[in-house]
């Protein structure tokens, strides 16, 4: 089935309403959610609501809570989430660090006790709405080995990128540091196909195609092997430092559930500097010249990141957003 | 042969104030470029050294130009490096980030037509050693094929995050977007031997780890295949945008070389928000779970970001820089 995106707006604010959400949180958070699914993130749109219902049911989310500035030092803040809806903290943590941005070029808010945010693309594209360019990431709880690992310690802490263009079709990349989410793993096991390219191992160590094979490990790839074991490191303390907040480690010692996670919010504002039309004239240039790569297979369009999204955005916002039926019954029941 | 840093440095110093380079920029390029050795990563120290020369030589590179400082808003810095050499003016603009980032907790220093800083990694160490953390980047010459491409029109742009620790034990990652540097294909080749992991594509366009067949296509592959291509992206177009200056695409229409390249140095000072101890404890916390993970192959010791450059750098400042008869001989006659 397919549902239109208002509609999806009104039944998630009325669920998180009833859960104790304030209207303008429930709608924030709810519209977030509805345009992860319009931009085609279905895990982190309208697949995730029950569950971020059942987290308010089990307290790891206060639905009353506000997240709060702590401190800062000039163009960085720090700020605690107070376990609020991550959606909802991240979209006002953004938008504080382009106000940041718009006297101080720059601005950084890291924030600690925070939640989930769902897609971190979401971010990025609201920085570039705002004519920023938007870096972000968040810490998660411990899903993936480090490199040279079997045991997961470390996290797949997504890493997000964004540049604005004057158009509205901005370049976004949202890119977590495990070479395939477990949706996706789990998704391509059950639809009994093998994934395009190793994703994990196996029970004897070795490198393999099979969900099957890595669901009976769970010992996942990171991005580039070593590099991106690396990089989730480094993401991790970084967002635990600047927020005075968890790592990795301490979420993992917490619960088996993922929940007061330390995330930092960039926004960049160079448009001050800039000629008119410099930067949308740079991007152009550069877009051209990588989409007009010859392609490794013939007839298959070279892509830059964010592409995609926009596409489906278009597709979905006037088609209707798709929805599993027994996906849509469940919220209902909600 | 072994070289003793101070020799190094001595020698390096010489042969490009021979060329024009005033002392105080040559002592620090040389400083810069036997410190790359000391930590290990020899390609971008005494090895790279004969080709700093010859791009003096060709005029890539300005013996004489000082980089300046073009504009500026709050935190956020430009500056034209005046085609300098390219680690003299990474240097002091980490400085210079640093600096900001004492007064505004963050500080933001892009550069334009500035030049190869040799080995990112130098400068989180550098930001590191200042009690900051260091994020910085810089993008190159077309090196490598987007993702579904088969020429190559993106950079390498490689990627620096350093956390500082008390003890001078920085936790640092340097890491470019291919999975594997031209330098290491081509020295497993010449050693006759396969790469660990695929590193890039062969004639029939199959993932191949023999370098040999690599050699003969050049499509090298992105740091986690798609993820890597579209971070390449982002960080190109953010440097270019953020430094006024040249793309990717750019520097490969200007010459087959790299010269005049963007670079985007950060540094984060947030000891005034922690109470003393709290990073170093944080980091101890995180670096003794990842390290104490269940090894992958018995014995063999899981590693954080930046461990092997210090056990490099105190072996090699205490036995002697291991350097290559023929290149050694190389610069003494330069």
């Amino acid at each position: 089935m397919t549902v239109r995106f208002e509609e999806l707006v009104r039944v998630f604010t009325e669920k998180l309403e009833k859960r104790g959400v304030c209207r303008e949180d429930a709608q924030l958070a709810a519209s977030i959610l509805a345009q992860n699914s319009a931009d085609g993130v279905y895990s982190h749109g309208v697949n995730r609501f029950p569950r971020v219902c059942s987290y308010i049911d089990k307290g790891y989310i206060d639905p009353k809570a506000k997240c709060e500035k702590i401190d800062s030092i000039g163009s960085f803040e720090r700020w605690d989430g107070h376990l609020a809806l991550g959606m909802v903290n991240a979209k006002r943590m953004m938008d504080r660090a382009i106000e940041l941005a718009r006297t101080n070029g720059i601005g950084l808010v890291a924030i600690r006790n925070t939640n989930h945010w769902m897609r971190g693309g979401y971010y990025g594209w609201q920085a570039a709405d705002a004519g920023c360019i938007g870096i972000c990431w968040t810490n998660t709880q411990p899903n993936m080995p480090a490199w040279g690992a079997k045991d997961r310690r470390i996290g797949n802490n997504p890493f997000v990128m964004a540049v604005p263009r004057a158009n509205g079709e901005h370049v976004v990349l949202d890119c977590a540091m495990s070479q395939f989410s477990y949706g996706k793993i789990e998704m391509t096991g059950l639809q009994g196909k093998q994934l395009p390219i190793p994703g994990g191992f196996d029970e004897n160590g070795n490198l393999t195609t099979d969900p099957a094979a890595i669901e009976k490990t769970w010992r996942v790839l990171p991005t580039g092997y070593w590099k991106g074991s690396g990089m989730s490191i480094l993401l991790d303390l970084i967002a635990a430092i600047l927020a005075g907040g968890n790592t990795v480690t301490d979420i993992g010692r917490m619960t088996n559930d993922e929940y007061a996670v330390s995330q930092v919010l960039i926004a960049i504002d160079p448009s001050k500097l800039n000629e008119p039309g410099f930067a949308d004239d740079l991007i152009q240039r550069v877009i051209l010249d990588v989409t007009s790569s010859i392609p490794a297979e013939e007839g298959k369009a070279v892509r830059y990141p964010g592409q995609n999204s926009l596409r489906l955005r278009r597709e979905n916002l006037e088609n209707g957003i798709p929805v599993l039926d027994q996906v849509w019954e469940q919220i209902i029941a909600l």
